[in-house]
């Protein structure tokens, strides 16, 4: 959001006065409507609270807001304007629309983040910046001059990169592909969306892990679908459970993050997959494997993709550079049958007109010039580093106010709280103390569950993260 | 779509055995459907009919699909696969959804695109790419370090390059705003996308231009929105006719590309202008300025835009690199009312996760390093010889075939054809001839008009595609 600028000679409050004036004038703020109070814009702007009692005053001496005891700071009804003119009422255009905003928890996580107040950062579900292949992209950058077209892509993707990726799945995941069946998004998310914009109609059922990261995505709810839940274990699903559903509501797409699930990081057993997969095709149920985590296996060894294993075309699967080199490249892929990569491409065209071909060229060149394998080998060791951190710090502050199982790859740690919390006010406790996390009940957990990112915060950052969140349960559980 | 790799050893017909397995296997055809005739795969694929006959022969002895006389060839209903294992049913799956698919006109243009047969190029609405300004952005990569960051980007984008657009809208076009109203989006498309889909709400009633861009583009049908035409003259729409749609529709929005407007290239009037901002204010709708073409301006003296001569803040308006730099580079952006950025930017980061830094970080450098100046020059000049070009070749080619208005700005030609002509059918026969242009009716328009595109064929492509054009009107209008 809007900050004054400290840089410039214009007076703060008159920077505010003129902010307000012009989200007053364009109508985000009718006639009649009441001003945020005093304290809580400065609160917002980082400012005193003086500072916005002056501004105020500037709008009230020019007629455009008038105060009354008791009732705040109002738009005035008739004066302002030159004529009794009526702008659009915002307001009610930002509450419509089909596709819903982020939960309140995730919005405010954001809203934390980007106030950028040093706030150590165990919520995002990401690298950190000393973990991204930057020196091997600016390299590529400058040494390799970009040869490739200015004009609109292929809404499926730059084909040298799909090309490429046909080697990197078969090499790293044992999956067979062909550049035809692979479409290039906006990392995995792209893909979920266009998926369940594109392939599935308002009031299909689908079946969605518990707890589950899609849980956190309104994307579901947007698209009109209804979910059903398919609990998890150390193990993973219980394929079982899937012909219950469909019995019962007939589902038509199950979504599954088998290996180093978010937010739980367990691996789905090898005979459960194998049944699963006997399941969806004998219902003809497709699965859509959404497979962020898998080559961040700290041993190396990653376990099997379902893809990997499906011999009868049920699995579309989702992979993205995200979280295994960098999430701001904004490349992930879809591997499906030709029809539904025609489909989803002309969707997709119509939404974006696919990606700049400049990412997508700097990923082709980085996988096809062998910097992955090398990037991935730092990578691993510095995870391994980093969650080893996390659970010594675990072991030696939180006493047993936490229980986890160790995850072998991922990035994060799902923490069971031994005591009764409310999520909402931990999270709050711990903002006030410097620390973010995400409540489990974001991803349709009960409560008492966190989750905390080993991989986002830097080496140093994680006992002091650790502490402040102690002293936030320590408060919290008194 | 897939294509038979001549490089390899492996026969043609071997691949396509290979592949039409592999797409009944995933469930593309399922057991008992009927496979395209071998003619219709042979035209697909660009190989001999008697080389399909071949794969077809392959597959029937293995058992995987059957002939029967009259029938075409199946796919076999119980023999194939180990057990009567069912795939997922991909038709099915992608005739669903809200999101609707680009309407057959489109989609055929884009495949004859894809082909790349060299056919002459009327249709996209996009610049050549010798006018983009490859030789500045391949030395602003490898002159200056990307220094950005690898993670995820603000979903609302770049910091920089929304204080950049700052400057820039002031400068070029007298547009007052703060880096906190914009909005960066991938290109013009997202941001009517987000607006349809966040502000919107279905059945709410909308007005387009008539004929528009806008018609083309089934993201409002989609959205479930109703939509009302304003016909478009040559001095643009004429705002009365809002208030009578008002009247009889209560409509909640106004879609508008008030210079060179796609497809007919007018500009609005002056006063039409302000009498259409004061409709709107009293009314309290806003207006989308979709603006993509003010600054290819060919006499260097752009119209004013609406939202400049906007007061109230009824318009949203929308602008991009695409038409005036580089269509690939994806860099559009929205400028509106802080609660709208705040709303579409929380929307589009659950859609996409926002865009890639480096593009953005690109087109920052591009505009604040002084290169667009230099560029837009260049583009104006060239832009102007191929619209003589054009303008030429229909006096000297089309005889009274073709009617039209010279167009002062934009990338392309509305011709109205002097006689009576079936769109689709004058377009079968151009592509047979080589060359394509987009019928009218994908504007809404009534039979006989076409959009040409003189900014996208090479200069020196023009006069042979007018002349194959003609052909084909002579062939239609026989």
């Amino acid at each position: 959001m809007w900050k004054p600028d400290r840089s410039t000679r214009k007076p703060i409050y008159q920077q505010i006065t003129d902010y307000m004036e012009r989200r007053i004038s364009f109508g985000e703020f009718p006639p009649g409507s009441v001003l945020p109070s005093e304290r809580k814009l400065a609160n917002l702007l980082g400012v005193n609270r003086s500072t916005v009692v002056l501004a105020y005053e500037e709008l009230r001496a020019s007629g455009i807001v008038e105060s009354a005891q008791g009732s705040g700071t109002r738009v005035t009804k008739h004066k302002w304007g030159l004529t009794p003119k009526q702008t659009p009422n915002w307001k009610t255009y930002v509450e419509g629309g089909t596709f819903l905003p982020n939960l309140p928890f995730i919005r405010r996580i954001r809203e934390e983040l980007r106030k950028k107040t040093g706030i150590i950062d165990f919520a995002s579900g990401e690298l950190s910046n000393d973990l991204f292949p930057a020196d091997t992209i600016r390299s590529l950058l400058q040494e390799h001059p970009f040869l490739g077209q200015l004009g609109y892509e292929d809404p499926q993707g730059y084909r040298p990169l799909r090309q490429t990726l046909v080697s990197f799945l078969e090499e790293h995941l044992q999956i067979q592909s062909t550049d035809a069946s692979i479409l290039i998004t906006s990392g995995s998310q792209q893909s979920l969306y266009l998926i369940t914009q594109c392939l599935l109609s308002p009031n299909d059922a689908v079946a969605i892990e518990d707890p589950s990261y899609s849980y956190s995505l309104p994307m579901f709810q947007s698209a009109g679908l209804r979910l059903f839940r398919l609990p998890v274990d150390e193990h993973g699903i219980n394929p079982e459970d899937i012909i219950t559903l469909y019995r019962q509501h007939r589902i038509r797409m199950i979504f599954l993050n088998p290996n180093f699930q978010n937010p739980t990081g367990s691996i789905m057993a090898t005979e459960r997959r194998i049944r699963l997969l006997e399941i969806a095709s004998e219902l003809g149920i497709p699965i859509v494997e959404d497979d962020p985590f898998t080559l961040t296996a700290l041993d190396g060894n990653p376990p099997p993709t379902l893809k990997s294993l499906d011999k009868t075309g049920n699995v579309l699967y989702i992979g993205s550079l995200s979280k295994i080199a960098a999430s701001g490249l904004r490349i992930g892929w879809l591997l499906a049958p030709q029809t539904v990569v025609d489909r989803l491409t002309d969707a997709r065209q119509q939404m974006d007109f696919g990606l700049s071909t400049i990412p997508q060229w700097i990923a082709e060149q980085f996988i096809s010039e062998g910097h992955f394998e090398n990037h991935l080998k730092t990578l691993r060791r510095e995870l391994e580093k980093k969650r080893n951190e996390m659970v010594r710090g675990l072991q030696t502050i939180m006493g047993d106010y936490m229980s986890y199982t160790l995850p072998q790859g991922g990035l994060n740690l799902w923490c069971k709280i031994n005591r009764e919390v409310d999520d909402f006010k931990l999270l709050d406790e711990a903002i006030k103390r410097g620390v973010l996390f995400v409540p489990g009940s974001v991803y349709g957990s009960d409560q008492g569950h966190i989750r905390i990112s080993f991989a986002r915060p830097h080496f140093d950052e994680i006992l002091p993260g650790l502490s402040y969140l102690k002293e936030a349960l320590d408060i919290h559980c008194k």
